[in-house]
C-alpha cells in the first residue's frame, strides 16, 4: 500500500490519478489533496478517498471548503493559499507526490515535497524546464526519485530500466506532428484557432494541443529529457511518428534500440510513476499491433516547426533561458487562443523574447530569478504582441 | 576482460563472435575453441586469438590440427571427438560459453559447460527445444545464466531487464513472414527450392531460410521462449512484421509494451549475450527510423503456415514432443532442399511424425530419451517421405 498526495487533484492529471487509486484500493492510499477553486469536485474526492489534509489554493474558498467537510465522519485538516498547498505537499507519510499543478505555481510545493524526502510523480513540466537548475541539486541532496508521469518521458524511463550506467547513447522523442503535420508550410500563415485545436491522436487541453501543432511540446520535452536523463542536447532527437503508438525510444551504446509502445492513454505513465518499480495489472485496452496499423516516421521539418529550434537553443543556453522560453510560449499561445495574434506569431514572439533575454541570463539562478524571468517573459510577449499588431513587424524589437 | 569459449568457432555464430572479440580485445579473451573439419580456418583462429585449448569434433582431423599448431609460439592443448568438444566446453576459467554447434550435437557440451558453472550464450536451439526438460533443472542447480544469442529472444531478454518478477504478461515474437509472405496460399504447392531460399531480410543458412518460409522458425522460437522466460504458450504470440526492424516485444501487466529494434544484424544479440549486463560501444550502423520506412504488422495466416500450429501443439504436449518436432522438421527440410519432397510436404511429414510420437511421449525424459527421439523422428520422416512419394498420400501412415 503506497501513500500518495496529489497536487492539482481536480485537474486532468489529478482526476486520472484518483481514477487509478479508485481501481487499486489495495495498492494506493491518499494522504493529501490540493486543488484550486473547484470545491464541489474536491469535496466529492474528499468523501471518496478520505485524505488526512486538503488545501485549496484560493484563500477565499477556505470557508466553503471548511463548511462542506466539517460534517464528514473523518474530516481532513483544511488549509488554504499557496502556503496551504506547500503544507499538503510536505505533509505526513506520503511516499510520492503527484505534481499535477500547472505552471510555475507548481514549483514551490514540488520543492517542499522534495525537501520532505518524497518521490515526485512529475506532471508539472516547469519543475525541470524552469526550475531544473534549482530542483536537480535538491533531488540529489534529498535522495528522492523524479518519476516522469507524461507519456514520452515515461517511455524513456521505462526503456532505461535495466540499462547500466553509461549505456545510453541517444534519446528519440516521438512527436505526432500535431494538427498541421500534413499541411504545407506556406499555408500555416492563415490557420485559425479552430484548425489548430484539431489534434489527431490525443485528447488534451487547448494549450497543449497548440503546443503539439507548433511542436513546442516536443521542444520542451527535449529540455525536460536533458534534465531528467542527463544527456547533452545533441543526443536528444525528435522524430515525427503520426500514429503516437511508439511513445519514445532510446538507443544504447551497442546500437540496440528500445521502445515503449501503447495506445495513447495518459493513465499508463501516471500508473507507472506511482507503482514503480512494480507493474500492476490493469484491464485497460491492450495494444494490438495489427489494429494499430502501419507505424510511420518522418524527419521533423525545421521550417515548419521553428519552435523546435528555439527550444534547443534555449536549452543549450541553459540557466534562465528554458524558463523564458516556456513562459513566452505560454503567453504567446494564450494570445493565439484569444485570437489576438496569428499562428506564426507564436514562434516570432518567443524568438523575440528569448533574443532579448540572452544577455541577462545567468547559469546559477535562484528560485526568485526563475519566477522573475517567467513574469518578465510573459510581459515581454504581451508588449511585443502589441507592437506587432501596430507595426505588423517585430524587426524594431530585436 | 571476460574469458569466453566458443563451440562451433568456424560456423556462422563462431566467426561472428570472433569478429566481436577481434574488435574488442580489451573486453574479451578466448579460452577455448571447438570446431569440426574446417581445420584451415580453425588454425587461423588459433593464431589470431591464442586459445588455451582447441577441439576438432572429427577425430580423423586430429593429426592435421596437431601438425598445424605444434610450431606456434603458444600452442594450445589439442583434443578431438565429441569428448574433446565436451572438454573444451568445461575447460578453465571461461565465464561464458558460446554454443554455436548445430543440432543435438550441441547438447552434451552445453550440459558440460553448465555443470562447470559457466554462463551460456545460447545459439544452439536444441539446448532448450529438445533438451529443455533436462537442461533447465541443471541451469537452476548450478546457478548459471542462459543468455539468448539470437535476435528474437535477445530482444525479449533486453526488454525484460528492469521488469520485476510477475510483471510480464505476454511475449510477441515478430516474424518476417519469409520468402512466401506475399504469395497466395494456393500457390504454395508449386514453389521450388530456389523460390524458398529468397529470404527478404536476413542473410542466413539454407535450413533457416526454409524455416522462415514455413514459419517453423517462429514455432520453434515460441517453444524456446516458453523455456527461457517461463510463460505458458497462450501468452506467447506471433505477429508478421515484414521489415524485421522490431525484433520482438513484451507486454507488461499494466498494458505497457516494450520492444527492441535494430537493423537485422546477428552480431548485436551475440554481443549482448557476451557483454551482459553491460552495453559496449560499437561503430555498427545506427538505426534510422525514417530510413527504415513504414513498420507494418499482420496476423499470421494459419492455413498458410501450418508449422506454427504444429509447434504450439508439440510445445503444449511437452516432454519429448518438441524434440520430435524439431528433428522431424530438420529432416523434412533436408528432403525438400534435396528436391525429394514438395514444399507443402514439410508440414505434412512433421505432422505425421508428431502424430505417431504422441502416445510414446514422456514428461520426464532423460538425455538419452531425447537423443533417441531425435533419431526416431528423422527416420520416421524418411520412411514417411518414401511412402508419400510412392502413394502420393500419407493417410495410410497416420
Amino acid at each position: 500500500m503506497k501513500a500518495i498526495t496529489i497536487l492539482g487533484s481536480t485537474g486532468s492529471i489529478g482526476t486520472q490519478t484518483l481514477d487509478i487509486v479508485a481501481h487499486h484500493p489495495d495498492k494506493f492510499r491518499v494522504v493529501g489533496l490540493a486543488a484550486g477553486r473547484n470545491i464541489e469536485l474536491l469535496v466529492q474526492q474528499i468523501r471518496q478517498f478520505e485524505p488526512e489534509i486538503v488545501a485549496t489554493s484560493c484563500p477565499e474558498k477556505l470557508p466553503e471548503l471548511q463548511n462542506e467537510t466539517a460534517s464528514l465522519p473523518n474530516p481532513p485538516q483544511i488549509v488554504a493559499g499557496a502556503e496551504g498547498v506547500v503544507e499538503v505537499a510536505r505533509y505526513g507519510d506520503a511516499e510520492s507526490v503527484v505534481t499535477g499543478i500547472v505552471g510555475c505555481a507548481g514549483l514551490l510545493p514540488t520543492i517542499a515535497a522534495i525537501e520532505a524526502g518524497k518521490d515526485i510523480a512529475l506532471a508539472n513540466k516547469e519543475t525541470l524546464i524552469a526550475g531544473g537548475p534549482v530542483v536537480l541539486p535538491l533531488v540529489k541532496k534529498h535522495g528522492v526519485k523524479l518519476l516522469p508521469a507524461d507519456s514520452e518521458h515515461s517511455a524513456i524511463f521505462q526503456c532505461l530500466q535495466g540499462v547500466p550506467q553509461g549505456g545510453l547513447r541517444k534519446i528519440i522523442l516521438t512527436a505526432s506532428g500535431g494538427a498541421f503535420r500534413d499541411l504545407p508550410v506556406e499555408k500555416l500563415s492563415t490557420v485559425t484557432v479552430k484548425d489548430a485545436l484539431k489534434h489527431p491522436n490525443w485528447s488534451m487541453g487547448q494549450k497543449i494541443t497548440i503546443d503539439s501543432a507548433t511542436l513546442m511540446n516536443k521542444g520542451l520535452e527535449v529540455i525536460e529529457a536533458h534534465f531528467l536523463f542527463g544527456l547533452d542536447y545533441d543526443r536528444i532527437e525528435i522524430v515525427i511518428h503520426p500514429q503516437s503508438i511508439i511513445h519514445s525510444l532510446i538507443e544504447l551504446q551497442d546500437t540496440s534500440v528500445l521502445a515503449q509502445l501503447g495506445w495513447p492513454d495518459m493513465r499508463l505513465p501516471l500508473l507507472y510513476a506511482l507503482s514503480f518499480p512494480e507493474r500492476i495489472y490493469t484491464d485497460w485496452e491492450r495494444l494490438d499491433l495489427v489494429k494499430a496499423g502501419d507505424l510511420t516516421f518522418r524527419e521533423p521539418d525545421h521550417d515548419k516547426y521553428p519552435c523546435m529550434q528555439l527550444a534547443y537553443a534555449a536549452g543549450q543556453a541553459g540557466g534562465l533561458m528554458p524558463a523564458v522560453l516556456n513562459a513566452a510560449n505560454e503567453q504567446a499561445v494564450a494570445l493565439f487562443l484569444a485570437e489576438q495574434i496569428q499562428f506564426l506569431d507564436i514562434p516570432r514572439l518567443i524568438e523575440t523574447t528569448c533574443d532579448r533575454a540572452y544577455n541577462q541570463n545567468t547559469q546559477t539562478p535562484t528560485l526568485e530569478d526563475i519566477l522573475n524571468a517567467d513574469n518578465w517573459a510573459r510581459e515581454t510577449v504581451i508588449t511585443a504582441s502589441k507592437e506587432l499588431n501596430q507595426s505588423g513587424s517585430l524587426i524594431s524589437l530585436t
